[in-house]
């Protein structure tokens, strides 16, 4: 493994205390079965996406590169799992600032991941964007998410009414080919269509062609995001915990949620690791918040993750964390070594601040998230770290493919299914019957009163 | 008042039911009279804040706009109560591109609110802004935030080596005047300097002068900001929790609390109003997260914030919400009317997607923030909804008000102090150890002994 997996705070002698991995052993042992015994199959296929063959990728990393020649602007438009993986990865890679660089410092395409259909937000991308060098990498593997759907319409026209035909060429397709309407509608266009394996979920589909398409326009080493990919993935092979940080991470999380911390938090020490916190919450929210059990008995299951980012939250939420209830286990990411870091200089009227000087601020962050982890040690809360070595494609890779094994480990532990979200369904259907969907007449009705 | 607040999704007959107002009428009664007593006393003085003088909103406007003037880059250095709400108000009334604008687009500064200390976001500014046309404003009530102090000292040099003794006219301070080291640094330095009462605390600290001066920078109507902060005050004097919101969501979410949901989900359905929610989970966890009662009693007291947004939580969170367990209460805020709504026209290839066609996507986005609330409501979870006229100052300034009330009533009704955050300190000190700040020799040692 490229990164320390530290979980020396996890363990608490009025808590989960080490001696319960031995008694545990034979659950452990239960719950690594249950996901090692299916990798590569059903819902797990997601187990198989690092070792994609060489010469699969070196297409993806064609056409990214023939994209990219001719485009200013890469606009995503996919919601959850078709963006936030994305996110995680472009945040972490790109200059903080990416979109702001002038086209010779920042060398690739600006990005836009369109995640919502907040109007405004439509608007403020005509206002930025120029249609004849953008690209549109639209994206669904259901083929039938309306928010992405009213995108693709809405952007289809403006497209064709400013370029014509040519339009074709500045759409990529990613959905289940053969499927849904995304694909019916792509192939009667004669646009460029990526294909995502059925047995992949959204929220599991980052190193799918769901994310390696943009990253591949981008110019990132997709090889070397497998790579650390695949690191986590022989790790998690290994049926002891000791030797396998997922599955030790998920048992105490699992633990600790039966003893009633019904909130994760996890709090990233880097801006360019933020939104790895999204792509955590949405595994972790989605996978293990399920009313039944295997056996169909109703559970109303979950742990409730929840996001900060360090230093800035300390002075948002760690009072909550140290002084409120004992509710919560922290899971700390750290970053060793910076590829910029800045000295902090004296400054003579303000010599009380001294001490600071000779320091960085790659230092100072660092200090901060130990002395933060500390505390929330010191109020009895447990914890555990991930410490990156660097925040490049290799690191990424191991982070992303951790938090899914994790997830996978601690729902075979809670005993649910990690792969499906039945209950969206609810929402979904109650929109179509206010949009007056045909098919959905009545329905509200029925959805409310049956309850 | 000119949003709406809905509350008939937050009443439950097997939670908390529309009897229980009355039932409950001395304990309301209390915490109103524990806030309404001491407004404009103690630490109550941001109660004060919206009745400021057209004199003094005049000298600020008048300073904001000279600085704009010289201006193309404002950056605040400042973190938590002094980014936060900068954060959420500038969001909400820039264009969503703001600093990607052309300058005649935007026609005043471009923004960087730099509320962490990550050295990569540190160097990532120095690429994108010129020190010539840059100003600093930078803000910290106690004048002794290390994260602060360090990014001044670092800009201080920065600009006297390009600029020369001309730097000072690049920094606006906002500090409590005649205490604290960045007072007396930015007095022997002769810098420009705006004071912050005593009893503002910074999570209540919007309307003072550390928002109103980058908000004048921005060209922002803060009078504007203060009416809409004016209306709440007025309603919050109410004893009727039918007549005041603010109290009666105090009383729902602290009974509620009571009652074993210790999660707040926040969420807004509008990226504008993505960053109130970040305001409101520093306002609800920091002031309610507490260790001790009025009494000194260990409570360990506090509810966790969760933000979300909507639409696209709703494809991450919205499957735990549903069917995980029942230990939330939601607040849902919609926006009525958009500045810029889109058509979503119809496409001939999405033949099965003409119901979206005619429709509009702010259309869509309120059917689903209605579908998701129903949703929410019909798996058993009490919700309530602001909704606001419109996203501009006026609303704003109504919204981060109504959540200042519903926190301090929060605290009254749960008998803990709403002002204060000492469960911070052990980390600051760990911090000191740490970087060996003289005086702190030993105390890391001692800190993790005593407990």
């Amino acid at each position: 493994m490229k990164s320390e997996y530290d979980f020396s705070g996890a363990f608490l002698s009025d808590g989960v205390h080490e001696d319960c991995l031995k008694k545990d052993s034979r659950k452990i042992a239960d719950a690594f079965s249950h996901v090692i015994d299916n990798m590569g199959k059903g819902w797990q296929e997601w187990c198989n996406l690092p070792y994609c063959s060489e010469n699969e990728l070196d297409e993806i990393i064609k056409y990214g590169k023939k994209v990219a020649e001719k485009t200013e602007y890469l606009v995503v438009f996919g919601i959850g799992g078709s963006a936030l993986g994305t996110i995680a990865v472009a945040n972490a890679l790109n200059h903080l600032h990416h979109n702001e660089l002038a086209r010779d410092k920042r060398q690739k395409p600006k990005l836009y991941v369109e995640d919502n259909i907040d109007p405004e937000r439509m608007a403020s991308l005509f206002d930025v964007i120029d249609l004849e060098t953008a690209h549109f990498n639209v994206i669904t593997k259901s083929g039938s998410t309306s928010e992405t759907l009213s995108q693709f319409m809405i952007v289809i026209k403006r497209l064709r009414d400013a370029l014509g035909d040519d339009f074709k060429s500045h759409i990529t397709v990613t959905t289940t080919i053969g499927k849904g309407s995304l694909y019916r509608a792509a192939s009667e266009m004669g646009l460029k269509t990526f294909g995502i394996g059925e047995g992949v979920g959204g929220r599991f589909s980052v190193l799918s062609a769901v994310g390696l398409v943009p990253f591949a326009i981008l110019g990132y080493d997709i090889k070397a995001l497998l790579k650390g990919a695949r690191t986590v993935t022989e790790a998690s092979k290994n049926p002891s915990p000791n030797e396998n940080p997922a599955l030790k991470a998920a048992y105490l999380m699992t633990e600790y949620l039966k003893q009633g911390k019904n909130i994760s938090v996890i709090m990233p020490y880097s801006d360019k690791l933020k939104y790895t916190a999204d792509f955590y919450c949405q595994l972790w929210g989605e996978s293990l918040g399920k009313a039944l059990n295997w056996s169909g008995e109703k559970v109303n299951c979950g742990q409730t993750p929840v996001k900060a980012l360090g230093v800035t939250d300390q002075h948002s939420q760690v009072q909550l964390y140290t002084e409120g209830p004992f509710d919560k286990i922290f899971t700390f990411i750290g970053v060793k070594n910076f590829d910029n870091d800045v000295g902090i200089p004296s400054c003579s009227a303000l010599r009380d601040y001294d001490f600071l000087s000779g320091h960085t601020l790659g230092e100072l962050l660092n200090c901060e998230r130990k002395a933060t982890q500390l505390a929330v040690s010191d109020s009895g809360k447990p914890s555990f770290t991930i410490l990156l070595d660097k925040v490049d494609e290799e690191n990424l890779g191991e982070l992303l493919y951790f938090f899914m094994y994790e997830t996978a480990f601690a729902g075979a532990f809670l005993g649910i299914n990690t792969f499906d979200q039945p209950g969206v369904e609810f929402g979904k259907k109650a929109t179509f019957a206010m949009l007056n969907r045909p098919g959905y007449e009545g329905i509200l009705e029925n959805l409310t009163k049956k309850h």
